[in-house]
């Protein structure tokens, strides 16, 4: 049952008077739904109501903030096919997909609940005193982290539930001590209200503060604007384009009191196909790209969108091969008319600046809103000379570059702008041949590959989602996986505090049990 | 021998035409050396060095930067009593404090070394290969901290040594493999110079890349400006003012390429004295704050601006005994004519604005240069209102905020900006009653204080120095205590990496026996 209305805390409202709907790319038609873009009356409601909310929610034990974040998970669960059916109308995505991302929704959540439930990602760190150090007394110093305040989550359009509204970002933030608001995505509000409403179903089942998360539509930037320069909001995640997560970053910084943004951008996930793996297996490294580079119709962050090879018979063979399996692979709907729009626009730039097109096009008659796959090639000296060459087409598109020898290939990596991922491919041994190509690369990127493809991100601790700018605006974070909790968080320090005063995780008896380190030991011991 | 030149990596060069010398206060005229300013060009050069540096210091091992660390600490202390003698009459600090400040230099690059010989501090975390999972295989996941580049340091002018040349940021910056670039202080350009020789020496000893280390001198921001704009430069870190912090934060947010600032900016350190305490206690908190306020003539970024206390008998004895007790202490030589005169400056506006004067001047006539303490006392409501009350005035000075009640002292601290430090002072208890004004605090501050003074800030992992903005530009980082080695890093993962390619920090066999994260056990065991 959609309202088309915002979750201002537990109440729905929908002051505003700005309406809109959802799209549905595989009918070609708006969806029934109306909703209703948040009021400056109802965004400021949910910042107060947040900000309220954010010191009762920080008393929360660990296992309590763990039972309201598996509680949103069972909540999601239980909305059952009508979820699903709500993804597939608002995003143009098969039902697989749809399944297979509310699983890893649900996982997410149920990772960080179990993380804040078992308790020592506070990174409790303990020093004791020394009364008669000389000359002058150490005193007891005890640290962990603490949650920063209220969060803002915009929703990402390619990811309508694993990285929107009860998404990695939303879960991590919560799972940190923060209240959420969320500003929907415009593409999928219907999901947005769904997810939004069990969330809420899942705080009061769980006797959360009222504020812990609101759900704000909107189909424009204002919402957002609002949001991020809203006083008593303290921290921003996003996933999405370079202009629209550097507009959200300039806006913070220019804040009176500047607040950390995170988000994921761009990246065109370069690809290093070394001679001999080009030479030994040119067919089947086609066949495995042609359905990296249209998986979800190219909608993934970690496409693969910049081919490397040095000139060769290999490496020709794999560009024929690429050519001829590109456009086996069946055409499939993207998210949104606006977004097959820009996909076409930039496809189309990228052709005409690149010259030689390879597989421009799958050849016959494609469904409206069904994306036309295409690799084109270009010369390395012309890919340096041209960064145009060098931006992301969003959309199941790459480019192959034909570099003349190992140097350029080394120059064109150092030369590219920060990125999510970067892979190598090789085979017997050859990469020992290239330390310098490696040593650029990495210094590029946040993920390295051997002999696979970049799509597929493994949700687990030791994944790394964010590189350098514009990959992500903070290399020093990631977004997958449950370390994404320390975007949300800081360190804070209790000097002398008498021992029942402080938090569990800091107490001598250590009555969670948890990991701490101790005068420098890593230990679960009381002190 | 002091040059006056710029170290542009190994290199002693003076090739600017624009020169500068350094003031000894307690003298009140200049001192003999003369100083040339680095020119665009050498700026250049340095980070051209430092950049070609970055991938060669970047392979050195934990056991080399160590060794690096060590031999720039043994040249520090080899240069004796010349740099104490040059630390004095740059700083105008007595002899005492200069050698207590190279033992926390040398014992900071100390910890920094053995921080890194030990290696566990990258978070090595490993999630093994399942290449059975359904539906799909989970790959090999390994993930490292890894350097973000070069950084530059500004000196600090309140700690020659500690936080300037080879002070807290670069011992970390270093520790972490990044190069540094020190913009120098122009207040002890000296100092700088002498700090410098020593860290060149010991790159050149232990075989470091030429460019791992350049100091620059400067009297003005152009040379600031350019280091922060250079598109090779990825992170910054400072200790200063606000209005210093803030622009460098300013013009690295507006980069094409924003690159983290970790700035260390201004603090009141607001201290709550609940009525129990000021009862029965006054005359000895009195003496101890009127230390703390005057503590290396106010200058350090923990000192005591701001206390807090609720009328009453207690409250008002409190500000007698520290009327009286400020005008026992004598008045010491501050750093510099400007910081004396900005100081006498911003005192007078605070006296303007806040009405009655408990102790404005030390009685007699003090030589020049030297600091006349003050203590003033403002009704809560008034500073309520003029939040430029709320500014902090660099010295031995302090404000007394009479509050009515105990919501109106929860709701000033509500009201302030981020702070460093919250100190309560509490007897028999009676903080228990103030849960409210606690929370408040902490949401505020950094680091929380009980029975103590906010001076002192102890080097261990437990410290959290940094805090809310304006405390500092990203309270998610610490500025002291090895922790503030993870500034200058960010994670990095391989992807079904092959073993001998793997740095040895994510080797099977453990090479190096760290504490790792291995599938969610921490364990130094090979796998």
């Amino acid at each position: 049952m959609i309202t088309g209305k915002n979750y201002i805390g537990n109440r729905l409202s929908g002051n505003g008077t700005k309406t809109y709907r959802t799209f549905n790319p595989l009918l070609n038609m708006e969806n029934e739904n109306e909703f209703v873009e948040a009021s400056t009356e109802e965004i400021n409601e949910a910042v107060f109501l947040a900000s309220d909310a954010y010191i009762a929610y920080n008393q929360k034990s660990g296992k309590e903030k763990a039972a309201f974040l598996n509680t949103i998970a069972d909540e999601i669960l239980a909305t059952g096919d009508a979820l699903i059916q709500m993804y597939c109308s608002e995003s143009g995505l098969p039902e697989g997909r749809a399944k297979g991302e509310r699983g890893r929704t649900v996982g997410q959540l149920r990772a960080f609940a179990a993380l804040v439930e078992e308790g020592s990602w506070v990174e409790a760190t303990i020093d004791t005193a020394i009364p008669d150090r000389a000359p002058i007394p150490k005193p007891d110093m005890r640290k962990m982290m603490v949650p920063l305040g209220p969060v803002v989550v915009f929703g990402a359009s390619n990811f309508p539930l694993a990285f929107s509204t009860a998404g990695g970002d939303t879960a991590a933030a919560l799972a940190a001590g923060c209240p959420v608001i969320v500003k929907s995505h415009p593409m999928h509000a219907g999901t947005g209200e769904m997810v939004a409403s069990a969330i809420i179903k899942a705080a009061e089942k769980t006797g959360m503060p009222n504020g812990v998360f609101s759900n704000l539509n909107s189909s424009g930037i204002e919402v957002g604007v609002q949001l991020v320069e809203h006083p008593q909001v303290k921290a921003v995640g996003f996933t999405g384009s370079i202009k629209g997560g550097r507009a959200l970053f300039d806006l913070a910084a220019r804040r009176d009191e500047p607040i950390p943004v995170f988000a994921e951008m761009g990246s065109i996930n370069p690809v290093v196909m070394l001679p001999e793996a080009l030479k030994n297996r040119s067919g089947e490294l086609a066949k495995t790209y042609a359905g990296s580079i249209t998986l979800a119709a190219g909608q993934f962050c970690t496409n693969p969108g910049l081919l490397l090879g040095i000139e060769g018979q290999g490496l020709t063979n794999f560009i024929k091969a690429l050519s001829e399996e590109i456009v086996k692979i069946e055409p499939s709907c993207m998210l949104h008319p606006n977004i097959i729009g820009a996909y076409e626009k930039n496809k189309q730039t990228a052709i005409d600046q690149s010259g030689l097109v390879v597989a421009a096009d799958y050849g016959t008659e494609v469904a409206v809103n069904y994306a036309r796959q295409a690799v084109v090639t270009v010369e390395g000296s012309t890919f340096l000379e041209n960064t145009r060459l060098h931006q992301e087409v969003f959309g199941p598109f790459s480019m192959v570059v034909k570099c003349k020898d190992a140097a350029e290939l080394q120059q064109i990596i150092s030369n590219l702008e920060g990125q999510l991922t970067g892979t190598i491919i090789s085979d017997n041994d050859e990469i020992s041949a290239y330390p310098m190509v490696i040593a650029a690369l990495q210094n590029r990127v946040g993920r390295i590959i051997f002999n696979g493809v970049p799509t597929g991100v493994e949700v687990c601790p030791s994944m790394q989602h964010g590189g350098p700018y514009p990959a992500s605006t903070d290399s020093r974070f990631t977004a997958v996986g449950t370390q994404s909790i320390k975007r949300w968080v800081r360190p804070f320090s209790y000097q002398s505090w008498p021992d029942d005063l402080l938090p569990n995780e800091l107490k001598n008896s250590n009555p969670l049990g948890i990991l701490r380190s101790v005068n420098n030991e890593q230990t679960k011991a009381a002190i």
